[in-house]
C-alpha cells in the first residue's frame, strides 16, 4: 500500500507548484479557490493525457472527434434538465455570511449525504447541533437550491439572451445528432467524442485539482439501437477488476463475465468500463488503486438509467474519476420535445411488415377552402388525430385559432406495408474528468527515494504521457559541450511531438535529480569524449542505468 | 486568382455543413449568432490544425506549452486593461430597438473605420443620414461605448466574485510569469504558448466562421531582455512576402531584408514573421494569398508598441488571421502596479558597477518600541524614501496610520558594488485565430472540377491537417469483402493518430467523390481479386491515379 499521507500530499503539492506542474491560477493576483493552471511542466502532461484518449476512442473505427461551444443558450440546458436539476443545498450561516453546501456539512455523519432530500439535510443539521466551519456558531438560513451553472449574457442591449457555460461536454453532441447521424450514414451504432472545458460554479471549492469550477471533462456518447443485439469484442479486454455493486458487496472478476452474469446490465457499459480500464493503466494510474462503484438509484444523475463510477484510490481518499452512464433516450428525446425536431434512427425491419392504419385525413376540397394557407399544417395534425376522436376540434396553428368540423375530414382506415420504424437511440456514455485523472496518475507515480541519507523525488510516469522526452545535459558549459548539447537539444525539438529541455547549470547529479522529478524518461549527458568520438551517456530514469551510445543511435533521432 | 465569389461561397457553405465540417451550433434549438460547430469531420481538422501549431513552436526550443483556466477573475482583466479598454461603440435604433456597432455602420464611408473616435462615428453618422439596417428608419440612440466580454459571478451568495470570459488567452501567460522564469531558471529569452477558447460578445456577429463569439485561439507570449542583442537564424525562412507598411506602398520583399532595413521594427517581429508564414502554408493557406500589414498608430491596440497583422485573401476578402505585436513591457507592468509583486528578470552586467546609495533607514532603537510588529515594514517602506524626503510623515501600514519622526529614522550614504539589475522584460506576441486560419485553408483548397458534365467538389487538404486519413471501400458489401475492408479499416485506425472510414454504399464513383469532398488523401478498394491475392487498389486524391499494391505495402501499416 503506497503512503497517501497528509504530509506526503504537503510535499507532492508543494512540489507540483514549485515545478511548474500544477499551480493555482492568477496567484499573483491572489488566487481563487477551484481555478488552476497546467504549468509550463504540466501543459504538456495534460495535452499527452487528452491526446491519447482522443487516440484511444477513435481506434474503435466508428467514433468522431467533434468541438461545439462552452457558451450555451438557455434552451439547451432548460431541456437537458440541467436548469431545474443540476444543483446542490446552499444553507448561510446568518452570524458569518458564509455559504456551506448542507451535504458538506453532514458529510461526516451520513456516508451518502449527496444523496439526501432538503428536510433529510435540514434535520441532520439541527440534530446534530453543526457549527459554521468559518466562525463556528449554529445559526443557519434555511436550505437553498442554488443552481450549479455559470450564466452570462449572450448579446447586448434589448436582443441579449440568457445563457451558461456548459456544465458538461454531452449536450453539444446530442445537439449535433442529426449531423452524425448523416456522417455515419444512417448506420448505428456510432460515437461522438469531445474533449474541453466544464465548468461547475462550485460554493465551496476544496481538495485541489478534485473539486474545481473550470475542468476539462472528455466525454464520449455512443448512440445504439436498443433493441439490437450487440456482441462486443473482449479478447484483448479480459481484466480481473473490483467492482461493487449497488448491493455493496465488493467482488473482483473479469468484466467480461459480470456482464455475462447481468451484474453489469448492459454488455455496452461493460465494454466501455474495460475500454476505460485499459485507458487508466496505459497512462500510469497503479491497477492496484482502481474500482467500479455501481451507483444507488437514490445517487444516480437525473438522465441516467444505470451509471458505473471508476474510482481511483490516492491523496482523498477514492474519488470519481470516470462515470460510465446508460443514459437510455432520455436526452434525445428531452431536445426532442423541446424542438420538435426528428431526433431518430431508422430501423430496418428484417421483412416488410404490413399494418392497419386506422384514423383521418382532410377533404381536401372542404378543408382547402376553410384553412387556405393553413391547410397543409391542418392535415399533418389532422392524421395525428387518434381514430376515436369527435368533431368538432379546436386547436391553434401557427398562433392561429381554428375549429375543424366533421364536413373538412375524412376516415381513413388502409393496410400499408412498411419497412421499417423510427426510434429514439439509447446512449453509453463514459464521462472522464481529465484533471482527476491526470492528479491520480501524478499521485500514483511520485516517488520519494532515500539516496545517501537525502529525499530524491522521481516522478514514473509512462513515457506516453511524459511531459518531456529528454533532457540533455552538458557536463560543463564550455569547450564546445554546450554547442553540442544545444544541437541535440534543438534536433531532438525539431522531431514532431518530441520534446527536451536543455539544463546546464549545477552537478550533473542536481541535473538528474530535477529531471527525475519531472519524469523525464531519459537523460543525455554531453562530456568531453562527445566532441572526440561522437558518443554520449545515456541514463534511464527509473533503473538510473547509465550506457555509452552512438550520437546516431539516439532515441527519436 | 481563384473565384472567391458569394455564389462559390454559398456552395462551399453549404458543403461545409452538410459534410458536418462546419455548422452552426444548437441548430435544433434555433442557433445563435457567432456561435458554431466542428462536426465529424472538422474535429479532427480542428485537432490537428492546433496540434501542429504546438509542435511548430515548440519545435523551437524554449518555448513551453501551459494552460490557464478561461473564467477569469475582474482583478486581472481590469490589471490589463481590458475592463477599460475592450470596447466597441454601440448605438441603438430608436425605432426597433436592435443594436447596431456604429463603425460597421460606415465602413463603406470610412476605409478605417473602427479607429474613430465616438465624435467622428456620430458625425458620419448624421452627416451621412446612415439608416438602421433592420428597419430602415433613421433614428439612432447616442453612441455608447459597449465592454465586449462576456461577465459572470465566480462563486454564490455574499463572497461571490466578479469575473469574465477572457478575451485572450495571453493573460493567463503574463499572470504565469514568476512559474514560468522558474521554469526556464531564469534565463531568457524563452516564449509561453497557449492554445483554447476566447471570448468575445460581439454586438452583431456576421461572416460566418470570421467574427465569432467564441473562438479558438492559440497565442505565443515570447519574454525577450529589450537590451539583448539578438540574432535570429533565418536560413531556412527565405520568404520574399508581401507586407504594406504603415506608409501604405505595398512591397515584396524578403522578411529578414525587411527586418534589416527597419521596416520591420524589431528582429523577433520579424523572425515570428517568417515562422507565421512557415506555419500558414504548411497547413494549407495559399501563399499567394497572404500580406503582412502594419498597423497604423491610430489602430494599434491598447497595449502594443508595434504591430503586423498576417491578413488572408479569400471569400470575405483579406481578413486579418494572425497578429504579431510587440507589446513592449505594457502587459508585466500593469500587472506589477496591481498586484505589487515582481514581474522582472535579473541582468547581469558584464562586470559589477559601483553605484553611490543616498536614502533613509530605520533607527532600530527608536522605531523597533514605537512601531512595534510593524517595524520591519516600517523600515521597508523608510528605505524607499527619497534623499529629500522630509519628516515627519504620515503612511497607512496594514490599515494602521502611522507618523514617522526624524527620530526614527537615520540617513544613509554608502557605496556598493552590484552585479546586476532587475527589468522588466519585453513581449513579442503571435496571436492566431485558428477558426479563421481553418476558414481560410478550406477556402483556398476547396475545388469545383467539372468531368462529364458533372461538377465534383475536392478538397485539396496537405496530409497534416486532413481529418480523414484514408477511406477503405469495399467494391460491394459481400462475398467477404466487406470483412476484408473492415479488417483493413480496424486496423489503419488501430494506428497512433490514423483515421479511416469505412464507406460501403453506392458506386465506387460516388464513394470517391464523397471521400474527396472532405480531403481524404487515399482510398483504398477492395475487390475480388483482393481475397485472392491481397492485393488492392490504391488512389490518390488529387491526380486520381490508381496503383494496385499489396496490402502489406499500404501506407501507416
Amino acid at each position: 500500500m503506497m503512503d497517501f499521507s497528509p504530509d506526503r500530499l504537503a510535499r507532492l503539492s508543494g512540489m507540483l507548484k514549485r515545478r511548474g506542474v500544477i499551480l493555482p491560477a492568477f496567484e499573483i493576483h491572489g488566487g481563487i479557490a477551484g481555478l488552476y493552471d497546467f504549468g509550463p511542466v504540466g501543459g504538456r502532461l495534460r495535452n499527452k493525457v487528452i491526446q491519447k484518449w482522443i487516440n484511444h476512442w477513435q481506434s474503435l473505427g466508428n467514433i468522431v472527434e467533434i468541438s461545439c461551444p462552452t457558451v450555451t443558450p438557455f434552451a439547451v440546458l432548460e431541456a437537458s434538465g440541467h436548469v431545474g436539476e443540476f444543483s446542490d443545498y446552499l444553507t448561510e450561516c446568518l452570524d458569518c455570511e458564509e455559504a456551506s453546501r448542507a451535504d458538506h456539512l453532514v458529510e461526516t455523519i451520513h456516508p451518502n449525504a449527496d444523496s439526501l432530500s432538503k428536510e433529510q439535510l435540514s434535520e441532520i443539521i439541527e440534530t446534530n447541533e453543526i457549527k459554521c466551519p468559518n466562525c463556528g456558531e449554529e445559526n443557519w438560513g434555511e436550505l437553498k437550491s442554488q443552481n450549479l451553472m455559470f450564466n452570462t449574457k449572450i448579446g447586448v442591449g434589448s436582443s441579449a439572451r440568457e445563457g451558461f457555460l456548459r456544465p458538461e461536454t454531452a449536450q453539444g453532441m446530442f445537439t449535433s445528432f442529426p449531423a452524425l447521424y448523416r456522417h455515419f450514414r444512417e448506420r448505428l451504432p456510432f460515437g461522438a467524442i469531445q474533449t474541453g472545458k466544464g465548468y461547475r460554479n462550485e460554493i465551496s471549492p476544496r481538495q485541489g485539482m478534485i473539486r474545481l469550477r473550470e475542468f476539462n471533462m472528455a466525454e464520449l456518447e455512443y448512440f445504439i439501437d436498443p433493441n439490437s443485439d450487440v456482441n462486443h469484442d473482449f479478447s484483448n479486454l479480459n481484466y480481473e477488476v473490483v467492482l461493487i455493486p449497488d448491493d455493496e458487496k465488493e467482488i473482483q472478476i473479469e468484466i467480461n463475465k459480470a456482464t455475462e452474469m447481468g451484474i453489469i446490465r448492459h454488455p455496452t457499459v461493460g465494454y466501455f468500463m474495460a475500454l476505460t480500464y485499459e485507458f487508466l493503466i496505459n497512462v500510469g494510474i497503479n491497477p492496484q488503486y482502481i474500482r467500479f462503484r455501481q451507483h444507488l438509484s437514490t445517487e444516480m444523475a437525473h438522465y441516467a438509467q444505470d451509471c458505473w463510477d471508476a474510482e481511483i484510490l490516492g491523496s482523498y481518499g477514492w474519488i470519481e474519476c470516470v462515470g460510465i452512464a446508460h443514459r437510455g433516450c432520455y436526452d434525445l428525446e428531452a431536445h426532442e420535445n423541446a424542438t420538435g425536431q426528428r431526433l431518430r434512427a431508422w430501423r430496418l425491419f428484417d421483412e416488410p411488415k404490413e399494418i392497419q392504419k386506422d384514423g383521418w385525413t382532410v377533404d381536401g376540397s372542404k378543408a382547402g377552402p376553410a384553412f387556405r394557407q393553413l391547410s397543409q399544417k391542418v392535415k399533418q395534425y389532422v392524421e395525428t388525430l387518434p381514430p376515436e376522436s369527435n368533431f368538432p376540434i379546436s386547436t391553434s396553428i401557427d398562433g392561429t385559432e381554428i375549429e375543424i368540423h366533421e364536413e373538412h375530414v375524412k376516415r381513413v382506415q388502409t393496410k400499408e406495408m412498411i419497412s421499417g420504424e423510427w426510434y429514439i437511440p439509447h446512449v453509453v456514455e463514459p464521462a472522464f474528468g481529465i484533471d482527476r485523472i491526470i492528479w491520480h496518475l501524478i499521485d500514483h507515480t511520485f516517488k520519494e527515494i532515500e539516496k545517501s541519507n537525502e529525499i530524491y523525488n522521481r516522478l514514473e510516469l509512462p513515457d506516453v504521457v511524459a511531459p518531456v522526452d529528454v533532457a540533455v545535459l552538458p557536463l560543463f558549459e564550455k569547450d564546445g559541450m554546450d554547442i553540442l548539447a544545444q544541437e541535440l537539444h534543438k534536433k531532438f525539438c525539431s522531431k514532431s511531438n518530441i520534446f527536451s529541455i536543455y539544463d546546464g547549470s549545477g552537478s550533473i547529479g542536481r541535473r538528474y535529480a530535477r529531471a527525475d522529478e519531472i519524469g523525464v524518461p531519459i537523460c543525455i549527458t554531453v562530456d568531453h569524449d562527445s566532441l572526440v568520438d561522437n558518443t554520449v551517456t545515456i541514463r534511464n530514469r527509473d533503473t538510473t542505468e547509465q550506457k555509452r551510445v552512438n550520437i546516431g543511435e539516439l532515441p527519436f533521432f
